[in-house]
């Protein structure tokens, strides 16, 4: 049964064309749909769309509907087209006339925007705990090995001294621009596209700023035109920073892969944690990194994905918008399980403590001895000169003991300081209010925070 | 002559290919390449590499190339390879030995970085200042044109009633959610990555949060791997920054293009501001706005460009991130065009203000009346069916004088808090903080601020 | 039960991760494996590596896992890690040690490869079956409709006359082209890579060319190296193929949508193929036409997303290859869906016969009149002077009988032409020589031929 | 001047918008403009438009421009729009009013996409020639190295005895389904437009089979509304095809880069085709090849770029197309450059004819150890178990006289069937045809043929 189907029959073929996956994506919202509802009809009691009694009923099933959702044991009927309409109908079914109340000024476009941003603020809330978790393990990790050298590489050349320190704290810090960048997402996310109704506003005297406040939003997206015009921008910007993030991963995980070649022998893995051949029984593969890497990869090609989607299509609601949830709500899923496989596979990872013993490493120590001269007073040019002579007639000497001081260097991590933007970016998503915000709609229930 | 060339020539043709558009593009550079290195020498005389006098001679000769460099009349000579070259060589000619000293404790991989990121810096602050222009426009019209209906579209069908208030207004909301993107982008740009050198360090006892001051840097890029592994990730950011605010011009020129259609007609421009047909006598196409759309596509797919380029490289520099810069560095003159040419053409436009006489724009009001309803007490859902069938039955008739009070609709724009927002999100860059710590160090020189 | 597993333990979560959506994918390369197991067996046995009864058990077995494959019941074990285990533990349950032999001489590297090749030319064969059947409904409408003219529009503007029997063949000459492009991608899958194992060859003495014959190839991959190389370049190049045609079928679903506004009215459904709104009662939205574009351009998002996946691995096999799978073999079931789907609609459409009375339309006429003056010797850039002028001044009158001979123009479609080529390009795809290889292969077996 | 520029005035900011870059990227066009012309203009005399001495008149003139084109003098001036325009002009102050008639029967539209398809069939000849001259040393490079063993990795891991036999040949292979693609896009863009005008064709009784002819065209776009359509499909498909020959060359290029790290060191080149490094004077980093991979990983992401442009704009023509032009027609430049590069690049590689004597390279032999016990009988999953565990136990030893007999692989690299299996390919292309009626129009001019 569909709200919208009038009195006509629609072809069979065509309904599971148009319904496409939305009774399994609608999954992921439907907690939200429930969280949305709860706000949108306090509302409509406070502007004398429904009695006080009719919002209590309301109320009672709502929570009842939500714990059904949690506890993982609702479903859409094969015969009901979404979220939305399944819950109207339990309502309804419940209820009688007064479910029917409950999607006064509103319609399926707000609804479905609502929730997908409810959804976002969730994910990322979550992904902020992830990465916190990884970022803590490349932290301890890098302390841990700060002391064991590594060739540095450009080119894929060796160039200069690195460390397993640097290495491991590198990407630390690059998971505190991801989040800051996340945190960009959720911002622009976290503000209310409630009564924006199909995208026109509606002729009841909605107040938009009770539900902004009942939903713990930061703010309003005034027009309701823009609202609108958020679907499909809003999914894009966050799967942007979702690829910051997987860009990340995909490139220690490459790293990973690379060094863990025999040519390389940096790292290596507990054999229950490689994968063999079918063919060659010597095998050791890391496959996990691989596919860490690839299904990175997948996760950066979103943001063109949907630009391909929504690129010259007109203002207004266009059903091309739905096709975006099926690439986008899974994503957050994809991303966590890798966060939560990585963290668990850096700390299995085996570390090669004697790399630098092999003399092919030794030129890696040049710029150690043109330094050395420049300090002695030689401008930086002429030293560079003279040592480059010496290296090609074979006479040159490395300087192995190096002292690194500068901050960010081999002698001095700043670890400390990073830990320490790091737990500050995270105070800065302010999720204690949104918490708050939800759990009072939906007291007496489990919502989890994850503070 | 290259600084790395040693004693070997180099084949013309190859070297033609490595050089590429480098001695054009560092043009966008040159600038910043100048103040970088009046920040590098100021901190390479405290740490005893350049004593005071020497520090002195190069910044009056700094100075000089600054001047040139703003004049238009510096130039990349034919031999020598870039920007960075090009300031030593100068350098080295009229100052002998002092010269060759700047490079200390540099490598031109952090050298590029930097200058990439100051010429980021600068250029936000300019596209800034110019949506600023554009958001003004765009609210004048909306106040101006608030009181004139229009239909409002979903699925390109006849939905709601909209205004040109409503549509003007929506995209200007869209300015300041790109706006708050591109702070984003210019945050996770303002840190400063001088003193990685080839990515690994210096033991030179480098003073890095004195260069950052210098630089009014908010902060720096500690871990020196990860600020050399920023080369790409910051461009992508960037370029997604400005992807977003891409895609809101693409959108407004495409509503702009298909309401120009005569089945819409609901825009026209002056005839000096539209093109012929070289076979139509009669056409007067809208090829700005089209251009606009389409070069505004184009930068759109930018960031999807730079992840095929950087890409499963492992950290560490390699030459590819030279690419990027051919790609990169052009697309704010392009950007900042687009902004200037659709502010100019946002006022030519003109505005028909007698739409909704046409009697196929009647269904428009189906919702006001289902709404009338319910305010009379009907459930949504049995309104709804109700005035269904007036339709179908060829019965219905419109309540066209619409009162939409809520925020962000027809009748209550809030284009005042939108001002007051996008104000408020310009404040936050901080504008101020950086040029007052370049003109600092350009002191007598015309470094222009935007605000 | 993992063939390589040697004697280590494998950790669940990880197992969960690195099998990934492989046992409801590898549904799709079921049949296909079989088929090419047969083939290897064959020739194994002419080279002694197994003997004719083992050969002839091991035949009967796989036409039984065949048959049950077929049918639907087949299905892939909860421990069973792939297709390939799958069929190997089955023949190993049902024959013992004869069962482990059909392994030699090859890799799960060029087994898969195999596998996705055999598949690919399966799905295409039935794309190509689809693709006619719409072109057929497109070249019926363009004969039945080719007297009714519709205005044609540059820029979104009222250009020159055109037809509906001119815009169906249109997008039927478009399919034309594209099933081109789809025989280049076949062709280019349309050869054998079994043998070159895990990407290095075998030091048995395999007969390449024997499974070639038998597998109905045109070629072989020869290079052992190349061959494992072509992973993820064919699956990109087909997908081009198949982005190809969903490119003209968001076309010509863009349109559709955009006929279908009330502004234009060329086109419209009937009621039972439109849905409608939830909160305006006198919407039906052609939601069919959006999700067959927006299907239809995540479709074209696929060869980037396979670009970013293998661009900068080096050669030789990585697991990154298995991500493809998850986003390339669901693809054929998509555009075949959006193929029977469209081709249904198409035959409902509605045709509005009367569009061209609306006097907006009559400059659509110039150019005729501008030729008439150049029939009578005017020079082309006065005439068109002229008419200009007269349009200006409001003195312009239509010839609205036109005549237009030339070849695939309003009044000489070439239809019959048309499908001459479609016809012919169809037959150089010689199906019936894969089908008669295959069905050998499978004697007693329902192998579906599409001619 | 333009055209259709009627008597008003155009702003000139919003010109230089328009115009964009057209002057430059026309000249990319302007010989096949003037081949486009002249056979429109022979045609049009058959058809009593032009009269015979009007005819000659203009042929002399035309030949005139095309050898000015050709010698490098042709300029577009600059109040002149672009090519079209200024040769119309030229001919008009050459001829007076017998110049202002060759645009008769024709749009700027087919006029374009003419000039782009007939450049696009140039440039894929000379792309072809140079292919075939890589092609070649690498397959001399195959053969004279074919002794040479390496190791062969999977997932960077060690894995199976592969040869630089084994691995030129692999890529020169690969250059041959690349050229396959280009034969495709090829024969997609030999087909005539000219007669579609504006993409509705024209009154005039336009005899299209004769420019076909003429042109040397394999057959016509026959739908004029398809012709049209043609555009940015027809650039998407070269792109594509272009891509695949990118991706070759991006492959070899990053194999070479890693295999030049210290840790394989299985390539060198001399010092004057590597680059230094500003701060490390040991360094000699393979630039080239570093920029080979990332130009062509561009190229790669040029058809989702076309994609975005193109998207969701309905059927006739939009000035967004133009700026297809800028992003495409450059690239037969840069591949061509980075074609003549590599070829010259490849002949220099040294060779380290000594890399299997590293013991970390025994277990690539592990599998030919296997086959020997599958030979004497053992089933292939028990030998694989027994080495298997001889490994573990540290009692492997190795079987390094490998013996690969079978098609492709080290000892039967079907080099020569390789070379026939490219001649034959090219000659598939019939260029004869296309440069034979392109001379005849030229006659006594220099049409270069790349045969």
């Amino acid at each position: 049964m569909k709200l919208w189907q009038k009195n006509f029959e629609i072809n069979k073929k065509i309904e599971i064309f148009t319904v496409g996956k939305d009774r399994n994506l609608d999954l992921f919202l439907a907690p939200h749909d429930v969280i949305g509802t709860l706000a949108h009809i306090i509302m409509l009691e406070t502007i004398g769309i429904l009695n006080i009694n009719e919002l209590n009923s309301l109320i009672k099933e709502l929570h009842i509907i939500y714990d059904t959702i949690i506890s993982g044991k609702f479903k859409i009927e094969d015969n009901v087209e979404d979220i939305h309409s399944q819950i109207e109908l339990i309502l309804t079914q419940r209820l009688g006339e007064i479910g029917k109340k409950i999607h006064s000024g509103r319609s399926r476009n707000d609804q479905i925007l609502l929730d997908i941003k409810l959804f976002i603020r969730k994910e990322i809330q979550e992904l902020v705990f992830l990465i916190k978790k990884l970022f803590n393990v490349l932290i301890d990790l890098s302390n841990r090995y700060k002391k064991i050298l590594i060739p540095g590489y450009t080119h894929y050349q060796i160039a200069m001294p690195s460390s397993f320190g640097l290495w491991f704290a590198s990407y630390a810090e690059s998971l505190i621009d991801d989040i800051f960048f996340l945190k960009n997402a959720y911002n622009i996310s976290n503000k209310n596209p409630l009564g924006s109704a199909a995208g026109f506003g509606s002729s009841f005297s909605l107040n938009r700023k009770l539900t902004t406040d009942l939903l713990g939003f930061e703010d309003l997206n005034y027009n309701v035109v823009y609202a609108q015009m958020c679907r499909g921008k809003t999914e894009r910007i966050v799967s942007q920073a979702i690829s910051s993030l997987a860009s990340t991963m995909s490139k220690i995980s490459q790293d990973i892969c690379l060094y863990m070649s025999q040519n390389f022998n940096f790292f290596s893995l507990p054999d229950n944690l490689t994968t063999g051949s079918s063919i060659m029984p010597h095998k050791k593969n890391p496959d996990v990194f691989e596919l860490i890497r690839s299904r990175c990869n997948k996760i950066i090609s979103l943001p063109n994905q949907i630009s391909i989607i929504i690129t010259n299509l007109s203002s207004g609601y266009h059903r091309d918008l739905q096709t975006i949830k099926e690439i986008f709500l899974p994503i957050f899923d994809e991303i966590k399980t890798i966060l939560l496989i990585s963290t668990f596979m850096f700390k299995k990872l085996i570390i090669n403590k004697e790399i630098l013993n092999d003399k092919k490493y030794k030129y890696l120590f040049s710029v150690e001895v043109v330094n050395s001269l420049v300090k002695k007073g030689v401008s930086f040019r002429e030293a560079y000169q003279k040592i480059g002579l010496d290296i090609q007639k074979g006479c040159f000497s490395p300087i192995t003991d190096i002292k690194h001081s500068h901050e960010g260097s081999i002698g001095n991590l700043c670890n400390k300081k990073l830990s320490y933007i790091m737990k500050n970016s995270i105070k800065q998503f302010q999720f204690e209010i949104v918490n708050k915000a939800i759990n009072k709609l939906l007291i007496n229930n489990n919502f989890i925070s994850f503070e």
